[in-house]
């Protein structure tokens, strides 16, 4: 593959000329975003003529089957400012919040725990994927009033679920983050629409989805000019039945080496028991994860939804307080140092 | 669980009176089709109201969590007749077509071998999901158009995948039975919009959907009020590499013992080599299943899309030979008399 | 590697001059039988001083890592005679019996219901592996004299499981097939002592092993001289839990392409419900094995062990009906015509 | 189940007054040490019978089916003390070594290595499993006549593996700590040698083992009075081919719950490349493992075995020091309090 990066003074007839010739040549190009396009296949004579362009600022060879979010493209790591709070840096993100946004009240007070506990941004699910069609579905447009109205009290940015590519529009005018849940990363139209959206993309990797098609999905993405993926853990289907799933923290030094994409951790999806949701936050903030996201509820046994799962004020408290001490231990070193020379 | 019967000749005030009725109870209906209601939840005391009004015919107690695509609720197959071609009966049902549509001349010369060879449905993808959004993704509606100028030809029902709600209309319009694949086994909201459809619909199981969870899918389907369901096993995703995916053919039998919707077999994307289809195609046959749904090509070498796996039209006819063989031999036999004693 | 022959009157000293020769060439070379020598790595000066030396029969370069195992070097199916039973030939072999031997009335009547049901072995279980070391661990060697009485009565060869590489002289007394169980399918010790045994070995595929180590633990066997192995499917480990384990049938043609070993399928271990079994022994003949291993008991509710997946001698009669039924069925049809040509 | 424990002073006669009564009510009773009888099965009268005898200070129900590895029995965690290195308490274990030994003078370099960078046992493979029977098995007695060597000059205890019960004498006269690999965490005769040898056992999870059946197996050990089982968890086999194997660290605090013993974790077979071994063995110690187990060589890339996994000095000392931040950082926090109340 290869991607063409145009300058940004390029004009409308310069970029049909790059287009046209990879045409004549052959070959299919992709525009993604104003001045990038990305072309599949080997085309070296093409690289040559496309480099000489006065309109084209360098060609990238890539072998990566997901240019835009390999480390080959882009050597350094995406940061995303999400209203003020970077994610991606050196301070581990901290998401929280319930499984379901229930009333007004219960996420204004989740929230203000969230914040003064040391949490960045306030997660709740308003459109919620259930297994079966008899169960509480979330209160959808209701539930994301609810947590525009959490984030105007406690100034906390806000993430949650689209489940449809024509809801994307929908949920994107109230959330700052639009999260892309496991059972949809392959669902190319949402991504599709996601991307289109140009609103920062939090993408949970599937039950039994692999780290390429993962990265691929997160293409999907990249490749409608939308740049700020952030990818999330949120553990693999195995034969082990002592956990709800089996979090992948391998995966967090693997993506961090083919990707210069952000990632986090959910272990409250991960692992699926609240006595386990602390270390293995832990964990994936010393295998270098760029954060986590958990469910918390100030009283668990009573959540609408993933009650076995979620953790109560006291539990994230602590939480917060032993990720970043981790994070702090480790700033002096050079923590992923051997990474890039892989 | 309860499923509420109504006769057939109920007046919205009586179905609205058994709605409310419910609901006063503190439970929630489900209208699943214009005589069918699922409640939720266990409610002993409502049974007896519910039983004695007149509009209702049967209470039907259900310990299943997908109540309609249960053998508790529907004991008998369900049997589907598509075009006169039937669905779900004592004849293995074949559909056979290409991986991707790519000709009007190459689609009705395929059907034409699969009408020959003695296939009963045309397959071929026309909205293709893709891992990489820069491979080809099927011709669309330009797709569709070709297969049903190959069902004029030949007179064979076709099948065809739908990836997003939106588009469910539209692929309605020309196929017999909607497919939904493995990846978007658990995308409620095309589940949903399928089901409103009223088509056929194939359901085919996700690389790591438990059996439970796919019938919870189908129950989605159901629960608009659709009941022509057909399963379809293709494959899960395991540890073993030596194959391209596990075809899990152990659910057969465990489906056709906790449903009464007929299950198919995808032995191509199973197991994903040319030369495994076959042996696999009888596997499936042999294990209680309904049918098989294969990818085939006049050279599969030159297919666009899914080479490793296309049989060529040879190889299909042996296959079919085979498949009805095996069918034929078991016929006289009670195929499955133990199943439903379990 | 290759793999010399040598003529069947090589002198030891011509033996030795051949070994040496590996040796002085820097290989290594493992005599694996009277005739036959590997030697891993590439050598292609050493084949041809080799082939030139008058004790060579034949030097045969594979590029398998398991020589013996493979198709490569050995093309024809290998056939066992056990006591005049065939077993890798056209027709089935059906082995049954108890999960443990209980008593020598219990496995008498046992293997006369095999025998007069049309069954070929007799199984049992003598030295059992069991999850708790609290639970009954087998009869032992009793359990072996019980099992060569019913031998006696019934004219059925028998065999049984070995679990520690000092037993297999012991168990090699009683038995005509040693079995090798999943838990052991890596234990090298075992293999090693069975293969020296120069009894035929049924070799159970591991809960976790991939087709080519299963092939690999074999060679181990096959590397002492011993040719007699016997693979048998019995499911693997996988997310589902619909079934105690997911027989992987997509193995049985891809070893029959990869081995000339004969392959057949325990469906009460690899699908763990007595209702499915019938199905998927079914299913395994028709996928291609050459035999079916079940469990019964004349009750399986008080059997010792294994009670919810072991048949009774009914639903055995029934099986070996089905499966004979298939298996004639297909007879006439040139069952894997394409298989060797992939 | 019920533990039954006697007091030091026990006579052999009063011992077998209560092994008989326990025989008279119907059950098995199972001796696991001097002083500690199992007894399966529920037996409330003989629960009081037994109470009240003089010899027996306690009669302790168990629910758990691993009742002497199972925190009901035992709520402290164990520690075991190697040569004065503690193993199981608040400082972790690092242990280091070559997958094979190779030399005297390999093996002293690399135990220097282990001991100045901060390690406190030397690992190291003598008895090596391999799938291949013609790839090299390790230098057997002679790599652990080298590793004593190794022993003598550092002063570090040494670990390594056994591979059959006839062996466990042999490497028991070498070692420290018995090591039993995973492909033989369910090879029960091995467990029990390993048992009756009372030297400390490391036993590696299985590939496919679950949390269950691996704590199952470490009852093998304990049920022969062999206290000092410390469990190992090096990744199970999934679907994902990104890493070698998946580091289960979901494990770790689900043992640390369910269990008094010892767990470390081996990110070099957990992840299976060198580039991912440090931020792994982080994680491990951020989710509450007792230590890891590592590979390192002066020169990975000449390693006899393991190359792609081995990590240098360098990269090692870089480890040792972020896991003892991590540790020390987390050493003020109450690590794991909410573990036991779950």
């Amino acid at each position: 593959m290869m991607v063409i990066i145009l300058n940004q003074q390029v004009t409308d007839a310069q970029k049909k000329h790059v287009l046209d010739t990879v045409l004549e040549a052959g070959a299919t190009p992709y525009p993604a975003g104003p001045t990038t396009v990305v072309v599949p296949g080997n085309h070296a004579a093409l690289t040559e003529k496309l480099a000489s362009m006065p309109s084209v600022v360098q060609v990238v060879p890539i072998k990566s089957p997901y240019p835009l979010a390999s480390r080959e493209f882009h050597p350094e790591d995406t940061v995303i400012d999400i209203r003020g709070h970077i994610i991606g840096g050196q301070t581990p993100t901290i998401m929280a919040g319930p499984c379901s946004v229930e009333s007004v009240e219960g996420i204004v007070e989740i929230a203000q725990a969230v914040k003064r506990l040391g949490g960045h941004l306030l997660r709740g699910g308003a459109f919620k994927p259930r297994s079966s069609p008899y169960s509480f579905q979330g209160h959808g447009e209701e539930g994301l009033k609810m947590m525009a109205i959490a984030r105007e009290k406690t100034g906390l940015p806000i993430i949650s679920e689209v489940m449809e590519p024509d809801k994307v529009a929908l949920v994107a005018e109230y959330v700052d983050i639009l999260q892309i849940g496991a059972r949809n990363m392959q669902n190319y139209p949402l991504l599709r629409e996601a991307g289109k959206s140009m609103k920062p993309v939090m993408l949970k990797r599937g039950l039994s989805g692999t780290v390429e098609e993962w990265l691929m999905s997160a293409e999907y993405i990249l490749a409608q000019g939308n740049p700020n993926v952030i990818l999330c853990e949120r553990g693999i289907r195995t034969y082990e039945k002592a956990t709800r799933n089996t979090m992948d923290l391998n995966a967090v030094p693997v993506v961090k080496h083919l990707s210069h994409l952000p990632i986090v951790v959910d272990p409250s999806h991960g692992v699926g028991k609240a006595a386990f949701v602390r270390p293995m936050a832990r964990a994936g903030i010393a295998a270098g994860a760029h954060g986590v996201i958990v469910e918390i509820h100030p009283n668990p046994a009573k959540a609408l939804s993933d009650a076995d799962q979620t953790i109560d004020f006291a539990e994230f408290g602590q939480m917060v307080r032993e990720v970043n001490l981790i994070s702090d231990a480790l700033s002096g070193s050079e923590k992923d140092h051997v990474l890039m020379h892989v």
